[in-house]
């Protein structure tokens, strides 16, 4: 936790609150925080601060803010990723949001198991995004969105999101293409699931104007190709 | 598992054998081997091969092989990173070796918890690396190295590994000069602990030959860092 993140309504008086048991907890076990202690904060989908800390109690935490700070910028992203295991599920939204990635869409593909719709960490997806958002010290959650079937996303919802000016890249081990590297424009990068995304998913994206592009010989996981994908691409 | 590792001793006579528990169980429960089926696999610090399967038991999976395919490539780099919790520590050691860094050093330092050091883990660092092989579909393991001693190391070990054909660039928020992209030499990467290296530390890093280099204004964790780091410098 790099910033504790504030919701509005927490900062519309001179002192501001942090209440949360999560946040409460954190700051007492991890950051010891004494009265006179700067704190940063940001709050959700707003701004960043330096504050001071005022007040220290078993509930709450006051705060008066000292100044504005930048808030980091975001990738010119759109993660689509084949819906993956609950596990790797967190900590792909963690990661993800903490790297900056604009917008996230989980899809379906033939070797999604059903049973990972039925997560319950689904509706906690927020909660990881305010992780995600504490980790990074940032404060503007991405858009998620979920797509249980492929073909109509593929033909009706993504060729919207592609062009010339913004193209899409899919991971594919056996594309003879690199992934491009130092790009500084936007783009939406797709990536399969275990097991890779089957041949006809493939030619269904590649016909709805992804390009299929390769990381080199070594299979890398879904949560850590990611990074590497992100790392990859804007290295500007 | 994208290649099953085999001891040299196990592909001796004319038919190779899988007898590992692990092993065996992914294959069935996962895979669901057949006789006929065809199977990579890699020979510790060796070759790797297709391989075709000639009978199945509970016991074992006999194989005959039938053509050598090629190990990936290395990155030539040198991972040294401040010793991390346990959990984090796994998925680092897998995530590196499945990345193909060549050497893995893990080194004390002031915000290292000294209990750290103590995780069972530590005994079980050869098993992670397997999977991180069997995952990226190599076979040979990285050297890892430990130093329970910052200061020591950093003067008198790290100095030897640092030249002008291969830098060390030591991940700092704070650091004016960006970390390179793109790089197609050899080089060192340090990484610290969570809460970073303290002034002393980075000083100390700088003086025997590290540069300082940022990644941006985002604060990003151990473990998803790597990735990022590996993918900007080896995009060529």
């Amino acid at each position: 936790m790099n910033i504790v993140l504030l919701d509005p309504r927490q900062t519309q008086s001179e002192l501001w609150t942090i209440s949360a048991k999560r946040q409460l907890e954190h700051l007492r076990t991890h950051v010891d925080v004494q009265v006179g202690d700067t704190l940063k904060v940001g709050i959700r989908e707003g701004k960043r601060y330096l504050t001071e800390i005022v007040s220290v109690s078993e509930l709450q935490i006051q705060l008066k803010p000292l100044r504005e700070e930048p808030v980091p910028a975001k990738l010119p992203v759109t993660l689509i990723v084949a819906m993956p295991r609950p596990k790797v599920l967190r900590r792909l939204i963690m990661d993800a949001v903490t790297l900056g990635v604009e917008k996230i869409i989980l899809l379906h593909s033939y070797r999604v198991d059903k049973s990972y719709w039925q997560t319950p960490f689904l509706q906690q997806l927020e909660h990881y995004v305010d992780l995600g958002l504490e980790q990074a010290g940032d404060t503007i959650a991405p858009a998620i969105e979920l797509y249980k079937r492929f073909k109509p996303f593929v033909e009706d919802v993504m060729p919207a999101m592609i062009s010339a000016a913004c193209p899409a890249y899919a991971a594919h081990p056996y594309a003879e293409i690199k992934m491009p590297a130092g790009i500084s424009h936007p783009c939406t990068i797709v990536i399969g699931p275990e097991g890779g995304f089957i041949p006809y998913e493939i030619d269904l994206l590649i016909k709805n104007g992804c390009q299929a592009v390769s990381l080199g010989s070594r299979i890398i996981r879904t949560e850590t190709v990611i990074p590497v994908i992100l790392g990859r691409l804007f290295s500007g």
